[in-house]
């Protein structure tokens, strides 16, 4: 059950000062999990909590036997090398360690020295991919994604007739999907010209990126049972940052009949943190359809979905180029947008339209919700959007111009939900930066 | 390296009598794997070989320490609940694995009488998959299928003009996969009539199943690195039967523009048996190309796969209604077909195309050839072809009559290979039943 309780509490403070600055992702409020270790050690990755700045390690909390009940069960879990066993315990089980570690992290816990004992400077840490993903799906949640996407293509029906039916969505890669910090080569690939008719194999010369959110599948679904959108609210662990690389032209040429392929599965790159359900409940905003469009039909359809379906969630993307980083400049922004102006399906329907067939879930599946980009020119999730397939450039403000990715751009998104009512919580930062192809 | 060895002997007989008859999928030339046990108890899952009508307990066998080198080594991964660890091996492994077993279970073996003790009769058990599948991955390598379907949606041009220079591909449901003998509930889904603009939710009416056969991935490749069509041969640990079953009302409403989802994603269903490539290595055929086709591209050419690409895989199709089990009478034969004249891309060309960008396939990945259809009209591999997209019916010759598959339909698939000089080797029986929706 996710609801606000007193973890939400925006008078709460940790013991941990830097959890209490305002300009933390990651205050008492937030308690988003990730699987780390001490960077360049030999330690087995484990699962961890941040608190401000630093990791509160849940292996060595595991050890001191300050939990009972559902959280000692939960926090035994978290030894592992990655979160899915905690998230196949389901939503009162991570609400149990949400609650404890919400009290033992707070500045009143009795049991401050301990866990002093359990911190790991963030600064310290490298990040190994919070779960085992069985399967990956990416969905097109984004109606103005779509619509931009479709103008390219089909000027006269940029929707197609099933788009605001349908929640769009295909299978991805889960073995070539990455943890934030990483570096991916361009990819190579056959291409075929405007006006050709045989293609040639080469490095791609439109790189992309696609700023995008995923789900964490917690609780899973047996083969041949679908999951109710109201079930689905407790289904979901939580949610985290996704890039979903994309090679334009490679997509150009394969992707008729069967969808895209080999432009996407060299590369998916997702942040180490994930926010949980329970944390994201205060920033929860209605689902809206327009009056002109169809109502969803019954199964997409719920009262909690209407009033509650949506996440109100600030999304930034940046590319950061290697002259940037020599200069030592911040990164350039490039899309300023948020989650709920984006997308057309709210994350239960996304789950509830993937088994209303029968399709099993599993704990740790990943679906991506497909391009988050905007109704406004600054909210666009692509560069294929921005310069309207590579029409146009976008100048930069130290003067580069880009149509397409180039070798040594880096992409970062970063994500935060804020309210008058609760303390801001954010994502953390997903960062990739594009290596020369092998040639 | 896969080559013909003594282990293809067609002398070599087996003192497992059952094995040396001419009407046995599993004699001594084949030895393919399976994971197994006992049927209806609580024994794990481990790794068998099937020969004539037994399994050979590959537990049991290493016990015996029997087996020296690289196939002691092989045999140890053996008691795993998958195959995952052997196919990671590589192809010396395998071989060794391979050849030691064939002496073993060979007429003149010093041990047959240990051997015997390891032996469990088929009729007994019950099977898992033989890996566990990280990602699935559906092609589309028949041109006859993509002609014939094409044909359906675009009469004016049946084949889009990639599809003689890229093998298409797209990525499909693991966690859906199942083995043979299991039972499938027909899916629910959208589905919009033609000339409808308002879709529903429904049973699926037009419930079919595409003969396929499956590559399972052995040595993997890391990240942004690819694979040779050389390579390639050395790569995949074997084949298996794959029924690709799908829904063709959800299809049509769904696919458009990322391709099929929701009507696939609810079961897939292969043969317990895994076919090695050394097994398959006497049975090689040459890869021929039309001079009306474009040659493949370089990264997709070498003389080993034009001149021992392809494989003589004779593959037949049948269709078990609940009538005819209820009286006694056999399946009704649908399809018989032939791999080489079905494909018109190698598993080698399947294997370097999925990885020219770098894309890392793991060991125990999944690859489906998709629907082997071959050029003549009793070598169809699906009912959307047979019917002519639901246009025609079938008559079985108890008198029912087909368009799509109906509640308690079973559909198995069967194949063999075959040659002057080499002894014929089976892979068994791939079925799987159609239950009711759930409504």
């Amino acid at each position: 059950m996710i609801f606000v309780n007193d973890t939400h509490n925006p008078a709460l403070k940790s013991f941990v000062d830097s959890a209490n600055s305002g300009s933390t992702d990651f205050p008492i409020q937030n308690l988003p999990f990730a699987v780390f270790r001490r960077a360049g050690s030999k330690e087995d990755f484990r699962c961890g909590v941040a608190i401000g700045d630093q990791v509160l390690d849940l292996t060595a909390l595991g050890k001191m036997h300050l939990l009972s009940g559902d959280a000692a069960q939960a926090v035994q879990t978290c030894s592992d090398s990655s979160l899915n066993r905690l998230m196949s315990l389901g939503a009162p089980a991570w609400s149990a360690l949400r609650a404890s570690l919400s009290r033992l992290l707070s500045i009143d816990s009795p049991h401050e020295g301990v866990l002093r004992g359990c911190l790991v400077p963030q600064a310290d840490v490298e990040y190994d991919l919070p779960a085992r993903i069985g399967d990956y799906t990416d969905f097109y949640a984004s109606v103005h994604h779509a619509t931009n996407v479709g103008k390219l293509f089909r000027p006269d029906q940029p929707l197609l007739p099933n788009y605001k039916w349908v929640p769009i969505g295909y299978h991805g890669r889960s073995s070539s999907i990455g943890v934030a910090g990483q570096s991916l080569k361009r990819p190579v690939g056959q291409v075929c010209g405007a006006g050709q008719t045989v293609p040639v194999t080469q490095a791609s010369r439109r790189l992309d990126f696609e700023l995008e959110m995923g789900l964490f599948i917690g609780s899973s679904n047996a083969l041949g049972t679908s999951v109710s959108v109201d079930q689905a609210f407790d289904n979901i662990f939580g949610m985290c940052l996704l890039n979903d690389w994309s090679a334009r032209d490679i997509q150009g040429w394969e992707y008729q009949p069967l969808g895209p392929f080999l432009s996407k599965n060299f590369g998916t790159t997702i942040s180490p943190w994930v926010v949980t359900s329970e944390a994201l409940a205060p920033f929860r905003a209605p689902f809206v359809r327009d009056a002109a469009d169809p109502q969803p039909l019954p199964y997409l359809t719920s009262d909690r979905n209407s009033q509650r379906g949506s996440v109100n969630i600030a999304l930034e993307l940046s590319l950061e180029t290697q002259a940037m980083r020599d200069a030592g400049v911040a990164p350039q922004v490039l899309c300023n947008g948020n989650f709920k102006d984006a997308a057309y399906w709210t994350p239960q329907q996304l789950v509830a339209h993937h088994t209303v067939n029968g399709c099993n879930l599993q704990s740790g599946d990943l679906l991506g919700t497909g391009t988050l980009s905007g109704p406004t020119p600054d909210s666009l999730g692509s560069l294929l959007e921005m310069t309207e397939g590579g029409k146009k450039s976008i100048a930069m403000s130290n003067g580069q111009m880009r149509t397409f990715l180039e070798d040594g751009d880096a992409i970062v998104i970063r994500a935060f939900c804020q309210s008058d009512s609760a303390v801001r919580i954010g994502f953390g930062e997903c960062r990739g930066t594009i290596l020369p192809a092998t040639t």
